[in-house]
């Protein structure tokens, strides 16, 4: 695939004007073939306006055109594989098989998406029929559906530069839904974005969908970023990334003339609470999966275990002497970006500095190369340092022992709002600490027993999103079917003629989708 | 039943400080008995702590269980309907046969929403079975359940002191979602919300309730309002009212530290669109219609119709002539307050004096008593004054003459978001202007074909929200069974022994809910 370094607005390309940037390659920091050019106001006014043309048209598709489209941009970017991953790779130093596996997700997620829109799953479809002899008043006939919101804006995110990038997660869900899509590009990835990009356009194009269902705009500044957020025509954002980055789009969106829902997935520190009884019965195996769940990817997930929660005795000391082990044998790995490293080394030496803060492995921090960290402390320390629940985002991880159950308790009590949570516990410890769990529930989207939190399933009752900080929204989710809900909203029909409803609330149930029919549930 | 004129505060009631307010009899200017303090910061402190520790209690109580306190709420309603509709009529003017339908549909709905908590329909619980065989990798066991976001706070309406204030359909979500409420009692009718308030309380105690499940505080300012919404442990709001009120609860919530979702209906002039055809079948009947509609409770309806588009000509004058002739012919009625009443001459001046706008029908305003008024105008004039899509709240309406189908179109696009939308139409025309439809689906959260929009069915299909200004988030309803759904937030559980899992998730589904297991609804 060629690369023109053109944004892609609908089945145009923007303007070769402005100053381009260039990709790097954060292995050996040179610049990587291909100039970026930024997209022009006008860019982002054309590609916006065709989109709410567009929306007139695709949001009247049946869930079976839309999973029809899905499938051809999964097909289009398995037979692509090659090339996106080599790229890829350059512009990412995530490697080969990371990204294949990337990959593979994208695609499963474009067909499981799609597979949600033609079963019904996501339509939300309810029926209560008429019941004219009802007193005092006649009960009217109402019917509801979830309709498509308009045209969303996604940003793509730096560390899954295909899963929630381009023709990601957020991407899939909102063509699932029915609206046209505007990608503003990570300018991490900016080749990656346009071979993506232009594949996710032949799929609309051989779909018959109108062109402005899909753009693609490049910018290595905010600016397109912000006027994409306060366009009128814009009706919800997808986006991945920090906690500053994210608040900042909610702020904007909630003081536009209209506000409009920020969907951010933004910061989490994931807590790990290793229980008395199994950290006796398996220290070194847990050292080893916390390790494992802490330096994989060089630590660059959303769901990196960040914080862990031990009884302070011996068994903590020898668990941790353990982690200390490994982390300190740990190679070091490339981070994305130089930036994103930069942000790690000054993270680290921040909890460093802490008081009351032991280091136990240091990490070195050199170009785009980190080593792992890990940090113990007592609870103590943590109650009175606010500053040790902000993420570092990296291989890093702060083990804080508490020296009793209320401690741990208490140090709960002081977390802000995460992504996920996770106990270890034995059997009978779990009911003993019974409170922990419904405690947790209030924190965090996700609640994992004797496992590690990195590796999200892609699912229906996956929960990706938590109470805010960690998302903007903590009744939403950015992975599982229920992220296509974020994009939807119900329309109700009162007193139509069948002929004159949507396919999915006909009598006959023409599409056999899932409805709530008089308060249950029927496919028939 | 006595009143104190104190805010119940759990099972305590506020400090007797501060300078009192009174209700104000509409129908006469006439000062109620009873003096009512203002809550003090001290006492919102403590209804929201107490809500707070509340909710780790009844956050945890099932369905049956939510629903039985709401049944016992009914009960108490019902069993002292004459002293609340007598105290009803005195403080808002409504009529006691009026009260009496709303105290019924009050009931009905907290029967509703708990028999929703009952069957499962809220919880979303949701089972996708571990596959350990998987590759490349094992699929984990992951479900997820519908969890209650924390105390709300509730702002009880002027408009429907029963369906809408204190026991309204904005507590009766947050009950059968699970979370505390704290319920700011609109000043216009104290003593009918105190007595409400009692009932609910004891209600509560009898259910076992933790006391901080309920609260309800006075004030005929802002103060507690704007305290209510910056407090850290408050978690969602729900406003019925003004678009200015609504919109400054909103502004205040999203620049909290943690921003909470704002659930406001606010404003809507639900447009009704008469096609050509039907316009000419039966003007005289549209025109009894509609005038009923608009003038329906002194037209203090949100979804009163304020906006009516026909095509001009010959039919459309006589139609105006027969709906001028029955808006003359009204009787005057008394509104809710003097303050709303005089809002409504405001609007009906402001309308009269629009260059281009006919005044059919003049609406005499004088005290807390309104007429009603008729207004119509071309579609030339309404396109460049974008004030005639204000609401004017009571008795009036505007009827918009397009001189062609394209006319009506364009006008259509020029609509702010509204919570309903109208079309009579013949059979045949409807398929015409089948884009009307599509159009307005994008507008609206009700369409209504062949009937008016007042009067909204409580069932699981009724969306009562639209587009902004008609709520904060379209994306909601304040009215149904989804309406429940705003309280709540997805959790997941990964990798949990049966015996650790909430009873609704439990592999035998001992409550015997709806759930999505592998993809499949079920309830066995």
């Amino acid at each position: 695939m060629e690369l023109e370094g053109l944004s892609l607005v609908g089945a145009k390309r923007g303007l070769r004007v402005g100053k381009p940037f260039a990709a790097n390659n954060p292995a050996n920091n040179e610049r990587l073939p291909g100039d970026f050019h930024p997209a022009t106001a006008q860019d982002v006014e054309f590609a916006v306006r065709l989109a709410a043309e567009a929306f007139s048209v695709f949001s009247q598709w049946n869930g079976v055109k839309r999973a029809s489209l899905m499938n051809r941009i999964a097909e289009l970017l398995e037979a692509n594989a090659r090339a996106i991953v080599e790229r890829g790779n350059l512009e990412t130093a995530l490697t080969p098989a990371r990204l294949q596996g990337e990959l593979a997700r994208t695609c499963f997620q474009l067909r499981f998406y799609g597979e949600a829109a033609v079963t019904g799953l996501c339509s939300g479809a309810r029926i209560d029929h008429a019941d004219p002899n009802r007193k005092p008043l006649p009960k009217p006939d109402v019917r509801s559906l979830l309709r498509p919101v308009g045209p969303v804006v996604v940003f793509g995110a730096s560390n899954f530069p295909l899963a929630y990038s381009v023709a990601g997660g957020d991407t899939a869900s909102a063509l699932a839904a029915g609206c046209p899509v505007i990608v503003k590009a990570h300018p991490a990835h900016p080749g990656l974005s346009e071979m993506v990009g232009i594949l996710v356009r032949q799929a609309a194009r051989e779909a018959g969908a109108p062109e402005g269902i899909f753009s693609l705009l490049f910018d290595d500044s905010y600016e397109t970023g912000v006027e994409l957020v306060k366009h009128p025509l814009v009706k919800s954002i997808g986006f991945t990334g920090s906690r500053r980055g994210g608040r900042a789009l909610m702020d904007l969106a909630a003081t536009r003339p209209e506000p409009i829902p920020v969907f951010a997935e933004m910061s989490s520190i994931n807590p790990v609470f290793i229980l008395p009884e199994i950290l006796k019965q398996k220290p070194v195996e847990l050292a080893a999966g916390l390790h494992s769940s802490v330096t994989m990817g060089v630590g660059q997930f959303c769901t990196n275990p960040g914080l862990v929660f031990v009884q302070s005795g011996d068994t903590a000391n020898h668990f941790l002497q353990e982690l200390g082990k490994l982390m300190a044998a740990t190679a070091p790995g490339i981070m994305l970006t130089e930036g994103i490293c930069a942000a790690y080394g000054t993270g680290v030496n921040k909890m460093s500095e802490t008081p009351g803060v032991r280091q136990i492995a240091r990490a070195d921090v050199a170009g785009a190369q980190a080593g792992a960290s890990l940090f113990a402390t007592e609870a103590k320390t943590f109650f009175c340092s606010h500053g040790l629940m902000d993420e570092v985002f990296g291989p890093s991880t702060l083990v804080v022992e508490c020296s009793s159950r209320e401690e741990m308790f208490a140090a709960v009590q002081q977390l802000e709002g995460q992504l996920t949570a996770t106990i270890h516990a034995t059997p009978g410890e779990l009911a003993t600490y019974h409170g922990l769990v419904t405690l947790l529930e209030t924190k965090a989207g996700r609640l994992v027993l004797n496992a590690f939190p990195t590796g999200v399933e892609v699912c229906h009752a996956m929960t990706h999103g938590g109470p805010y900080p960690a998302t903007a929204d903590g009744r939403s989710t950015s992975v599982g079917t229920r992220a296509i809900e974020r994009f939807l909203r119900p329309v109700s029909y009162q007193n139509f003629p069948d002929a004159a409803l949507p396919d999915e609330l006909k009598e006959a149930n023409p599409l056999g989708i899932w409805r709530l029919v008089d308060g249950r549930l029927k496919r028939d």
